[in-house]
């Protein structure tokens, strides 16, 4: 083992691909066809349940993988020695030792809302490159958009009052899996992230409270809960308090009465188990001033819960049920190559042929409708496409854009979707017409493939 | 943004936690009690809906950490720079500067089986430093336990002949997460992963098959599926054959009939999509001598479903159903501080007090009664204690183990589980039984905590 942390080198990332992306590309090169112009998209088949829409991220994580994209000499020579390339032609190697990414990039914009078979990015390059990064594209907009859905979610049943916090990173699924999920959290709405390093690497101020930990020492040590909130007071007097470690309402009530004497100044307490709505309603009595912050399992169909349930919460920290559970299932397809538009036809599986484009129609602030066309047609009256070109030939044209614009652009977006479609439950999405080109593209290329088996 | 790509550099990983471990430890810094011994330990309150069991795993990523540990100078100037730390003492940045992980680590071996309220790793440590490396400590074991019970729940179920591929780079939550999973599954019983990076810094071989995308780009540029196998077996020879883009069943009649006139040799086949279990077994009628994989959506319930309905199945390439989803929660919980037991008692997530170990029976290759008990307290006759010494004054004393004893002990743990735990759905976690010696000092740190609220 070379690296034992499993940490990631910048230099490593061209080898975060599936073998058969490099298998493929080896058999591209021997048949003469690795040059060949081929287009990827990738996209949703269904919206996962129970969104009504995905916000699409992680577009900056994919440019950047691809503009950097290269192989070390060792790296080939660790290719080599697997013994797998045997037979694989030299040149393989040749164009291995000067790979750079070459292509064109479109992509709708992060922060926007999406809906099913409508392609997030479509990479139009040499067919072995297009290949390639297939991996890796899919592993940072498939992530970043779950987390950045969910977020957006969050936002728009709190509104912009409230506090939301993004704490997960204990339970992220790896470290560099909390990072994105900050990054995703706080394009997509969230005031804060716990997790120091990404909150640096995103140049925002980290936030948090304190922990039980520090209540159970300080209690131990010097006697008493009050004992341990006055500690940590004299150093973070702007901290919020947690204030359930052992009993909740008594722990207020002696607050409430501090505060009362003027002996503490408080700024805010976090709750972290029991009933929130009670508790938060006992709290606010006893404590009018102050922020009430929930933690815990926190999750959209639990802030519905404690709002309808008539809690007085001022933010929420979300760790679990905002950065795991279920993916979102990005795939990406081959849509064209060499100008033949392909599909797949695979049980359940099929895909719509051709390099497309996502025309969207959004009146007197919202969107009304979406239609699925060919990127070479032109939008009609009132239509706006959502693809736009990020990278030609390997460079850039999208500009890196601030968390701050993301922000904006997700609520933006979000505010005009139909309430159908922001239902946390039973969510309707937008429906996608299939425009008539389209249409008959995908007929004309089944008939082909049919006449293929004659 | 210093570093867009959210890449994770070997000296990032100090702030790779929560804020709040740093405030605290400046408030424990304050309060001189940062030196005091503390002892936390890591474990789940319960097991994770379906799981009998939870197989141990990222202990080694936790060490390395532990032993990595250490501040930069830019490090603390950027933590100074928040202005979050103004009234914070001065002796903190001093402590921060030549800090380095110097306590005690106990822990379950990788690849051992664990119930609820089992301690997986107890840090004793001077208070600021367990404190702080909570975050991280969580964050490596959490994720990795999860795919490590997952992947030895399905090897347990296939039996060892049966070919187990890690294909889920594209779904895991990041870069690093697809690494992480990577061990873990190979850790627990999986035969390979597809992940060349992975498999690499493993020193394993990687593995794959070929994508949908070579079939359509062949079948575009040559004219048919059959020229797309030809081209991909005169580089790979040995390669399973993708058979599902078009008509899985016409794809291979075409292929058995090739066989039978000795054109092609071929050793396997691989279905993404429709009816596994009819397909299989009409595959194997015209293919009787070649694997037959399976991918696309493939968890245990899944395979079980297969075996059951009678598919005739070599090997299964699973993704997204081994590398994301619903986490295991694992908590780390202050139990002991300067000799003095302590323990929560917030509604519903109250822990046992004082510094623990897990006595564990097994009798005639079967495990028959787990204890939990003090640390202090004697393995009684046949019992054996599971957490062992893994560090000594921030030095390692278990040396890093290889992967082919990992998967060597997880799988002998795991046949000796008794059925109920082993089963997929509606399974039974051994019954933990509590100690005399712990009940005795539950009891007396609920009454000295009572008695501090009088």
């Amino acid at each position: 083992m070379d690296d034992p942390a499993l940490n990631l080198l910048a230099e490593d990332y061209s080898l975060l691909t599936d073998l058969y992306q490099l298998t493929m590309s080896a058999c591209y090169v021997g048949e003469g066809i690795d040059g060949r112009r081929a287009s990827f998209e990738l996209f949703v088949r269904q919206l996962p349940h129970p969104f009504g829409y995905l916000i699409a991220m992680g577009l900056e994580q994919a440019l950047e993988y691809l503009e950097q994209l290269h192989f070390t000499p060792a790296q080939i020579a660790q290719l080599r020695a697997t013994g797998l390339f045997e037979r694989a032609p030299e040149t393989f190697w040749t164009l291995l030792e000067t790979a750079r990414f070459t292509g064109d990039v479109w992509a709708v914009p992060e922060g926007t809302p999406i809906f099913a078979n409508q392609p997030i990015l479509r990479i139009e390059a040499p067919l072995w490159q297009a290949q390639l990064v297939e991996t890796y594209v899919l592993n940072a907009i498939n992530y970043q958009t779950l987390v950045a859905t969910r977020a957006a979610r969050m936002r728009d049943l709190t509104g912009s009052d409230c506090k939301l916090l993004e704490f997960g990173t204990r339970r992220a699924f790896s470290p560099q899996a909390s990072l994105w999920a900050a990054r995703a959290a706080l394009a997509a709405g969230f005031d804060a992230t716990s997790n120091v390093l990404a909150a640096f690497k995103l140049g925002e101020q980290p936030s948090g409270t304190m922990a039980h930990s520090l209540v159970m020492a300080l209690c131990a040590l010097q006697g008493s809960e009050e004992a341990a909130f006055s500690a940590f007071h004299r150093y973070f007097p702007d901290a919020p308090l947690l204030i359930d470690t052992y009993d909740t309402l008594e722990a207020a009530k002696r607050l409430a009465q501090q505060v009362k004497l003027g002996k503490i100044q408080l700024s805010g307490i976090r709750i972290d188990s029991g009933d929130l709505v009670s508790l938060s309603q006992q709290i606010r009595q006893l404590l009018p001033d102050i922020s009430i912050f929930a933690s815990g399992d926190i999750d959209e169909l639990e802030i519905v819960r404690l709002q309808t349930a008539g809690a007085s919460i001022d933010g929420y920290g979300v760790g679990t049920k905002l950065v795991t559970g279920s993916p979102v299932n990005g795939v990406y397809k081959l849509v064209e190559i060499s100008d033949i538009p392909t599909m797949k036809q695979s049980s359940a599986k099929a895909t719509f042929p051709g390099r497309k484009q996502v025309f969207r129609r959004v009146e007197n602030g919202t969107l009304v409708a979406d239609r699925l066309g060919l990127a070479t047609e032109a939008p009609e009256a009132g239509e706006q496409p959502l693809l736009q070109q990020v990278m030609h030939q390997g460079d850039r044209t999208l500009t890196r854009e601030s968390l701050s614009t993301l922000r904006q652009r997700t609520a933006q977006n979000v505010s005009q979707l139909p309430a159908s479609a922001r239902r946390l439950d039973g969510a309707i999405a937008i429906p996608v017409k299939i425009s008539n080109s389209l249409q008959q593209l995908t007929q004309d290329v089944e008939r082909s493939l049919a006449a293929s088996y004659v």
